[in-house]
């Protein structure tokens, strides 16, 4: 069974490795060639286009980077859908708008293909190790034939219901990290202008009901003053505005989440866009 | 050797019946005199005045509401200073003004009193449970002596530092907790505007970098519309003005801290200042 991969970034090549390591035949693309050297080195077939990809594929994955790129691969010119054949399943593990992943299963819908919307967390290690979360919308017989597929990157795999209900929860899910990130930093910024040990505060608080993922994973990064990207706050500027965007559509105020969205933007103002999201802390520090 | 204990709340009852159990003598005095009956019928001596107990009493422990009944309990007419002895160490458990703390612990030195602040976090249930987490700020030494009392329902105990060093602990913990409470109902909004299943968004956030307690804790209150106080918003509401007026001090800006103050205080002038502070969901469900 051939699989083809569009999109060889961080996430996207440790995804990837892990098709061929389970055998699958893998047929890849990207913008820039040059990352799927390694992979072409294992075995991978390179595929000019999205089309060719398409049409040489069973299923096809993508993870790309922001909503325009998943519209350019499946709707563009020679794109997945100038080559795709019925009974096809697309999974877009992009993290893209909830609207986006509607218009593509319709679209796919019309040439006979399922089209699932499949945004992943855990970041690059979760990539690296294979046990990626993945946020599944779109038609659950679709879900059920790309399982075995979803399985070799993916630990835990959560069907939400029909096109964009993944992406929908991956919003929920970017919207509970604005929230563990604000509020994470402002903590340390109070503690150091108090003069607290942070490491006995980030203990002390990781034992209780102030508890959360941010403060214990970035947490002691921060002190270690490493920025380096686990997440990229460019990303996360996507992320957020994503969620936004969709929130404004349904009429409902979200100002803890447009809060932190103004917060990364100034950071990336600063430059440090291509940081890791703990950089947060040097708006303050 | 006995203990006085002032504050017979839903978390200083708890605390107080540990101690008896535990075996030490307890000298009790609450503002509300029917609060101490079930302790006194469990061998609780009722004293009339904070002055009093603390004339009778080896040690005292205080958790009162708000900064300024810890001063009328401490600094009043009938106050415990008035009471004091040299060589005791007073412990007040409330969470509290730093600045408070520290001219506390300089009226005690005075008086040859060791004052220790010492908030607690883990709510109503840590109490019952004996495993609630002290930040402790004040001289180490009356730390020493007062430990054994605190295991009886401390589980953790965090050294902070001088005197304030535990109240600024504990806004750190609050600050913190602003940011998983504002995001986690965000989340939660979010997720029903957009029509998931509520426990399902739940589950898939629990497992991956948006985990936190509140999250796990809270969420599924909401689902089940349990709004009781484990937690009071309006306890709440005054731990994060205290945050916010130390952080004023140090000229440094909480903005998530300030909105997430901002909410509950809608919350409360809603009616729902004796709500838990998961309620804060019903500002939009």
């Amino acid at each position: 069974m051939s699989v083809g991969f569009i999109g060889l970034g961080v996430m996207g090549h440790s995804m990837a490795k892990h098709l061929i390591k389970a055998g699958y035949h893998l047929n890849v693309y990207n913008r820039t060639r040059s990352k799927a050297e390694s992979l072409i080195a294992e075995g991978a077939k390179w595929m000019d286009t999205p089309q060719e990809l398409a049409f040489e594929s069973d299923y096809v994955l993508t993870i790309v980077g922001y909503p325009e790129d998943v519209e350019k691969v499946y709707l563009g010119q020679s794109g997945l859908f100038e080559g795709s054949k019925p009974g096809q399943v697309f999974v877009d593990l992009t993290t893209s708008r909830p609207s986006l992943a509607i218009e593509l299963a319709k679209q796919g819908k019309e040439r006979g293909v399922i089209v699932l919307d499949a945004p992943v967390s855990g970041g690059d290690l979760g990539a690296r190790e294979g046990r990626l979360t993945a946020m599944i919308g779109g038609e659950a017989i679709g879900l059920e034939s790309v399982r075995p597929i979803l399985d070799c990157f993916a630990s835990n795999i959560f069907y939400h219901g029909s096109a964009g209900a993944g992406q929908h929860a991956k919003a929920a899910n970017q919207i509970m990290i604005a929230g563990t990130m604000t509020g994470m930093t402002e903590t340390l910024r109070y503690a150091k202008a108090s003069g607290l040990d942070l490491n006995k505060v980030i203990d002390t608080l990781s034992g209780g009901a102030a508890n959360n993922w941010s403060l214990s994973n970035y947490g002691p990064r921060i002190l270690k003053e490493d920025y380096s990207p686990g997440f990229f706050v460019k990303h996360f500027i996507k992320d957020l505005g994503i969620a936004l965007e969709a929130a404004q559509e349904y009429k409902i105020d979200l100002p803890g989440t447009k809060l932190a969205l103004e917060l990364y933007q100034e950071l990336a103002d600063a430059g440090l866009e291509d940081a890791g999201t703990q950089a947060l802390i040097k708006l303050w520090w």
